[in-house]
């Protein structure tokens, strides 16, 4: 917060806040070890629909819901963007899923065997088929192609056909959609995964053109790696197309978003804030698995976590730190972030929360809602959504 | 191998080792993305301990098939170890699962809840009379037990409960049966780990008793851990009763034992040998998913591949070893080490495999022997076994 | 904060803190790659005494001093101990220094040659002839011992040379003095060190009797360990002796505690309050490098940052949580912890020190003192202390 | 080794390896917690040289030395060059040195204040002089710049002043001439590294021009990075400028090249040989500290492990391995590589080093040529070389 930034300010950059919560997050998830289903999770798109328009409801900054394809494939996607728009959500990212298929088993766009991969590639194509039809404006891409073994395949003729891939769909894209790369060191591939870190994506994304961005999902590298510099570096190159918002202890844990490392997720915001990211084009998305929490709660959680960096990273006197960091006093500028770090911003969201009309509690509301004990009720028979399904 | 060390010695040695391998590797396996299904695999126990004979019959070296209970449930146990003598081999480690009833989600001896806390026991229990039918001399205890956020449960009350039920277990015990207790840094529990470190599971088997003893899962660990150093450790304390090998570069990917890094392979055989391991009660088991490649070649391949480093760790100039480490000639030493495992030992293993009037090469004999086109042939229908069968 | 627990009681615990700064921490460090001398740095162990007794004038919660021999070697270390009395402070921990010496090349307690040990083991029994001498309680071990290269020495023979050391010197050790034993993963050994981690310690504990007890240094473990499950399983062990706090992002970075992970240094202080620790005889150390930073204030800074952990620990609803983790409500569950974590304890720190007729703001009081001016001015000629000292 | 390849054409490959080693590596060096001093460590620029030449007279493929400005500043490089080449080697890559001086305790190139950037700038260009005169192709820059806390610096304000004078000594380049920038994860800088990462090099290269290429350092990645990886995607970039090998279990261990891992230092090689690296414009350096070990013959076994591990990559059966990978057998695609991995190419170099008149046994050779017992003699007073120096 700069002298000049008033509490209304702020509290206007939060009003303006979007996120986006995956289709998928409402779904069972689980490890390799077991999925525990939950009572209430919904079996169709729809269902997902009401469910993210409830967590839109109770926390006023998620009006947007991601779609997997083909977990959420329809018949008529436009009608899906009706309902979504009448339950006061709209639709976001499309996410491509070149991973569930047993001809995947080798790779999609980089298997070996061109057949699979112009399979994979049309796949690709049709993801912006419905983009046009539900007006989605990204694509994401996450490819779990790779290696499990040294000598499985030849690493960089695995880049030259993710490149022709990618260049392919790039070509397909519309003036106003855009292609979000997303890298991840390593699961389900444990040798060499074929987009491992920011670098490659960002490396294909100037080959291929603007509207080729990075997408940053906290939960995806190696351990120590400083994603807050990323950030910063993707920002000051104009390569920073979303965040895939989670947090982990160990892995891609897929926790909570915020729930491991609060301070961390602050500092995250923090440079959003400072690099003018928070006014872009950015999208905001939650990629989470709750497998074992309640998954609604959890997402309305996550929200508010995001949320709270974000009134953090807003409070911190951008004039005290630049004073403090042109005169070299560490200790000064350390403590100019950590009081920001350090305050407590519920009663603030709260706020904000009672000045859109919204109960300052969203966890109570939900609970008190009794939308829980209605899904339990009636979402019964049928197939519940899962990674699988 | 000491000067006094005959070549003899180290193919006697080697023509006495002893593995394991385990009934579920030879089943579908995956990644919580996707399991890929493979032709051939097994549906029944019986299927599986018909391929481990496979692995022996090649190898010379995997005598013993361990067990996964309930994946491995039948109604006449002694009936099965007897099917299993038939082929060749013998029943080994009964492994328990406490992990994949919708019981157990927030935990199984350690979940807040005492009837599931009880209903873990008694399948605890159970194990331990199958033990009986089978013969088993290893109970196997791999816990999914902790927790996923901070706060979710008390940590200390969970080494209470854990505390308890290994109690309740151990005095089951027959006067030749072992437990065995296995470590694991994460996963699926993705904050607390009840069980993250060899020394917790050390310090439970204290206060145990001298039957209970710690799995080395070569797989465990937090990045940089030095294995051979915990295997030298417990070797000294007495407390080593088992590995569980496999490989990773990441996390617990489970890869082929020695695939990933050789050389650590062979630094842990190293310190088995020199600590008097390959003469002892060790149970040197395999613990392994071969998610993308054929799954008894892939056993064949990690079978040599422990084999391989167990060679080279015998070769070790033990007396010009303790030399060069007395005089503290750093390079020397080293290159002690280092010799032994830059040698081929390929021609020695192949000879060791004549003597016993086996094929040279096992993976060649085992692509000749007609016995995969056999099983593709022959196992359809059916449910293919798989971790959650 | 149970039901019964009043603000009054939070406060009490918080006044009663007790945190031991290190002399060295006064005295210019570095990296290998330079020292940054920092001017009015303390020349004598005397000097040093003399800032951290602002340390504690200003915080009130840090009225010990521990020393390193022979950085600290003095001619009469009783005229010491009442010169630091005189200041307000009493001396604390002696730490036994047997890494700078050339004959340590290769190792002092585990060195393959006798007379090296001999010197090394020498070195403790003096330590412990300066402990009777100063009152201190706690004989603090840490040991650089340890290989860089596979084969340099062996890893058993090494244990057993340790093991003697240390029973040799905990012999000499009076009926109240105390054997703290660090672990840390790596550095300076880049191979295997002798303790590298919890396990080793505290098995060396167990064989040496009650006095012998571990020290938990944040900063000493792999990537992703989870250090509070050490803390609670020591504290339930009855073996945790000590921390050495600090903090890092990548290695044994030596930051100020708190610092890199503010949650995580509140979840080791929950453990340590929920087992019973904040009232047991642990010696609460931070052992910090102030590389590029003031030292005093940053010790200041550490200090009040440990002191906020605990506040917000102590604050935890224990009632409502024991509740939300019996009924398995794992969202509850964590937003009572999380609850607290999110409070801003600083109007609490800053009553905790108006009742003790303290300046509420240490930092500010500091700087506004004179002492660094001071000290500035005065320290001039002799040679700085530092790690070569 | 595709079925054309001869053993005629490997052996040539190997013949034509030419490996730099640093002038610093001959000197003392060590960890913060001690440097210990070697007998017979050179005292001059002049002494270095002498001692890579034994380096490169016993292996034969190491005639180039690196080095590091001021540590090597001498009045006339010309005539150091001529010196040089008397003793049977070349100068190398010059590296600049913007970490040792008090002013840089904040950054040098990066720093907040101008003037000290300004320094910093010129030694850059202050280098390029000295490639003028020594005939020097590369110049390599590593950067220590970087932040230990949060807020500190601007982490984007940073990049801005790295750009600038990276530009500005880019146009400094002579048309042969180049500029290789080194990313490092962390250490000395304990937050933010203004480097961290290929990425980041990679940016700043790409807007610089070709003559910029970036340096992978074997040790300075985050645990788990597939370093193979980097390898081949920058060298299908063209952006692959030099290695600085060395090894590690750890951080920044700066072991000698395949001693931790000889299966990684083979994959890298692998990718080199695959991407056409051994005939490119690469500088293949070491980059280590021999901190315990004798120094001189250090080097010789780090050079051999880098030629192992190069005819190893070169016997890889191309043909076969293509085959496996096409058809998507992994276990036989696996197999190829490993079966290059565990051939004992001893003999082979052993051979070549026959054919080039050089006793088969570098090691030995060295030991027995008295080189050692004479400088231990002769280097008596004056100032060890170090790292300090």
């Amino acid at each position: 917060m700069t002298a000049g930034t008033s509490k209304d300010a702020v509290k206007a950059a939060l009003t303006t806040q979007a996120l986006e919560t995956p289709s998928w997050a409402y779904g069972n998830s689980g490890t390799r070890f077991k999925v525990f289903a939950q009572p209430g999770v919904p079996r169709t798109t729809r269902e997902k629909i009401d469910d993210a328009s409830r967590v839109h409801a109770h926390t006023g900054v998620a009006p947007r819901v991601a779609l997997h394809i083909p977990w959420d494939k329809v018949d008529d996607y436009a009608a899906l963007a009706e309902y979504a728009t009448e339950r006061g959500v709209t639709l976001g990212a499309i996410n491509a899923n070149v991973f569930q298929d047993d001809d995947y088993k080798l790779g999609s766009v980089t298997n070996p065997d061109p057949t699979v991969r112009r399979k994979a590639l049309d796949h690709l194509l049709e993801c912006v088929d419905i983009m046009d039809a539900t007006g989605s404006r990204d694509l994401k891409l996450w490819f779990s192609d790779g290696t499990n073994y040294p000598g499985q395949d030849d690493i960089r003729s695995r880049q030259d056909r993710l490149s022709q891939a990618l260049h392919t769909t790039y070509e397909r894209l519309g003036d106003d959609q855009r292609m979000l790369i997303e890298y991840k060191l390593f699961e389900p591939a444990f040798y060499a995964t074929d987009i491992p870190d920011w670098g490659t994506a960002y490396a294909h994304c100037l080959k291929l053109g603007p509207k080729a961005q990075v997408v940053v999902d906290t939960g995806h590298h190696a351990p120590g790696t400083n994603i807050e510099f990323i950030v910063a570096t993707l920002l000051r190159e104009g390569r920073l197309g979303a965040f895939d918002f989670n947090s982990r202890f160990y892995a891609d844990d897929d926790l909570m978003a915020g729930a491991a490392d609060p301070f961390q997720l602050f500092r995250i915001m923090y440079e959003v804030v400072r690099g003018g990211g928070l006014t872009s084009d950015i999208a905001f998305m939650l990629d989470q698995c709750h497998n074992i929490e309640a998954k609604i709660p959890a997402i309305i959680r996550s929200v508010m976590n995001v949320q709270e960096a974000t009134a953090k990273a807003l409070l911190v006197d951008a004039d005290a730190l630049a004073e403090a960091q042109r005169t070299g006093d560490v200790l000064a500028a350390n403590a100019v972030l950590m009081d920001a770090f350090n305050t407590d911003v519920r009663p603030l969201l709260a706020e904000v929360r009672e000045d859109s009309g919204l109960d300052p509690d969203p966890m109570r509301a939900y609970q008190q809602s009794g939308w829980q004990e209605q899904i339990v009720k009636e979402r019964v028979g049928g197939e519940q959504a899962g990674w699988g399904a």
